[in-house]
């Protein structure tokens, strides 16, 4: 071993014990993780091939099926946050030339736009303007012009609020032979989600949201069809970390080695989904509906509005306008430094014109509504 | 929202309270995390543009510097596991077309080639025997034959055990005009490495191997070479989760919105990091020589040997050779199942023909060395 050189002190600096605040994270994510599962995490490590890391491997994948409400065999984790299966649904879907639809109607819906293009699709859009949802018939017009290969939706668009119906959607992309991949990142856990029910090909999520678990992993599954598209494909996967056909086999019987999964992240999920399990997912959807209407009703109370049609509003993220004359960054500055708690502004189109207020998982509780409404009321002077 | 559908309970299976076997993990990576990090990485969440987090985020990036030894101002741990830094070393600085010369004397360099043909790299090997390492004069060869872009060296190959010199490797390649990029995964923390003083222009980690972190997180830096030849870069990244020209924004001075970071591993790998500081790298490297020196004496007294020369063996990865006649996996699922350690067999070339034996970070303790001796010879009977 060469020690030739010496070891330079600059960059050895004098970190104190970690200590972070207690924040109530009321924005559009993270939020705030479950207590049973921030003790899950720090539970003893094994190994990854460890026998008894497969069993846990399989309750993952198992109770993902039962949160997104489908049987597909491959439905798995990615091992990075949520933007990372938004990538893999892509990445694996897509062959180069192939025609890409996707529904703008937000800040995501762009980065589908941005993914889909490096991966050598032809991208087409749709586009709504941010808080409005499409309509079947203004699918339909764009399966009818485009033709594509994929369409891709946002079913909770996280920078606006809207949550796009999918009832009916499914049909449509059967007739015009393309499959249907949608984002679930704001839904999975919090909103009604019917994946195989819907006719859904491909989906992705993320556990910062309505799973109450910390970031660092995304779920994603592939249906059979978008299966048998990627055992076709003409071409590798132009992505090596996020290529399923190695990481199933890492995720399937044959536990192939592909990469180290997060132990400790599983941990954390596998304990996010069984409390999903144990609470059921109909009394999961009925709570967040319910505190999100208490926070909605609330606003309304102190002359405030909601961005989004209350037919498409989701019960995860709420986007509150912005009164006249008030300075949206500084009210969210006050939430945080006087109170503990993080809202968010509005991103793109919706720059200082809303607030983004989450309620999602364990923190879609009465008592955060009250002491939110409570809080903005003070700052507000209303 | 839509419930017309009725929930299928057919995947809510029952899992019960989690709960891990005491495994002592002394194989290729994860090792056991420090009883502290597994403390730091259930703490309290706070957003992930929150100050605080921004704090932390300066803190991991400095002292991530430090156990590198470089001043790389672009140093950040990308949101995957080792994996994901490997992929975002080449994404990055492999354009189409360029070439790259890549070392394969092991698992990982094989695996370099694979991803960077998927950025549409034109692909050289130059080959050693599995557990031997490359010459200055094997280098320079290679060099003059392929006039590479980029040559790609793994420093530490978890596969065999070897450490890779690197000590008038850069020379070459300013001769002949090419970046070096190297992969330390199973070096950081517990090999010397002195990047800046090598130099180095590209190389990346892991958290799982001598940092004593749980895997989720993968140290990444670029100097300034590399940095420039990303700027400079004619076509797009093709990959937009590991894309530095957007990440490094987020990890930079502006912290623009990428992806959401894995902030629970992010505590984790301050703690851990913190760790290395505190005890100093003298020191570590120190610790990880003698304790293997320590298993290595051990070994040569029960009539045992090294699969790697004694002049190039790393001290956090041993491969040991399988004696005539022994059921390599029979053992190592032995001390899984009577003892609890977890140690692995060979990859691809050497598989059959040795265990991999990992002494690192926390791991690297006499205790353990005495422990794991101790059950092998009561299972070889030597």
């Amino acid at each position: 071993m060469s020690t030739s050189h010496s070891v330079n002190e600059k960059h050895r600096i004098s970190a104190g014990q970690l200590d972070m605040p207690p924040r109530l994270l009321l924005g559009p994510g993270p939020s705030n993780a479950h207590p049973r599962v921030l003790q899950a995490i720090g539970m003893r490590q094994v190994g990854h091939l460890d026998p008894t890391f497969v069993g846990l491997m399989n309750e993952v994948q198992e109770l993902l099926r039962y949160a997104w409400q489908t049987d597909n065999q491959l439905t798995i984790p990615v091992s990075g946050t949520g933007s990372a299966a938004m990538e893999a649904s892509l990445a694996n879907t897509v062959e180069p030339g192939d025609t890409v639809l996707v529904g703008v109607n937000g800040y995501f819906g762009l980065r589908l736009v941005d993914m889909a293009g490096r991966y050598g699709a032809n991208v087409r859009q749709i586009e709504k303007p941010w808080g409005q949802v499409f309509s079947l018939d203004d699918l339909k017009a764009g399966l009818e012009a485009h033709r594509p290969a994929i369409l891709a939706l946002v079913h909770a668009e996280t920078s606006t609020g809207a949550c796009q119906p999918l009832e009916g959607v499914a049909d449509l992309c059967r007739q015009y032979d393309c499959l249907l991949l949608i984002d679930t990142v704001t839904s999975l856990g919090g909103v009604p989600l019917f994946l195989d029910e819907w006719g859904v090909d491909v989906a992705y999520s993320g556990t910062q949201k309505c799973l109450s678990c910390p970031p660092g992993l995304s779920p994603l599954t592939l249906g059979p069809r978008a299966v048998e598209k990627l055992q076709n494909r003409k071409s590798q996967v132009a992505n090596w970390y996020l290529d399923m056909s190695l990481v199933s086999k890492y995720w399937g019987s044959a536990r192939t080695y592909h990469h180290t999964a997060p132990i400790n992240m599983n941990y954390a999920l596998r304990e996010a989904l069984r409390l999903v399990a144990e609470e059921g997912l109909e009394a999961r959807w009925a709570r967040h509906q319910a505190n999100a209407e208490l926070f909605w009703n609330g606003l309304a109370e102190m002359g405030m509005s909601c961005h989004v049609d209350a037919a498409y509003r989701l019960p995860s993220l709420t986007t509150v306008r912005v009164p006249e004359g008030v300075d949206a960054k500084a009210v969210a500055q006050r939430l945080l430094s006087e109170y503990n708690i993080e809202i968010a502004g509005g991103l793109g189109q919706l720059a200082g014109q809303v607030w983004r207020v989450g309620l999602m998982g364990f923190n879609s509780r009465p008592e955060n509504v009250l002491l939110l409404l409570s809080a903005l009321k003070k700052i507000l002077g209303r």
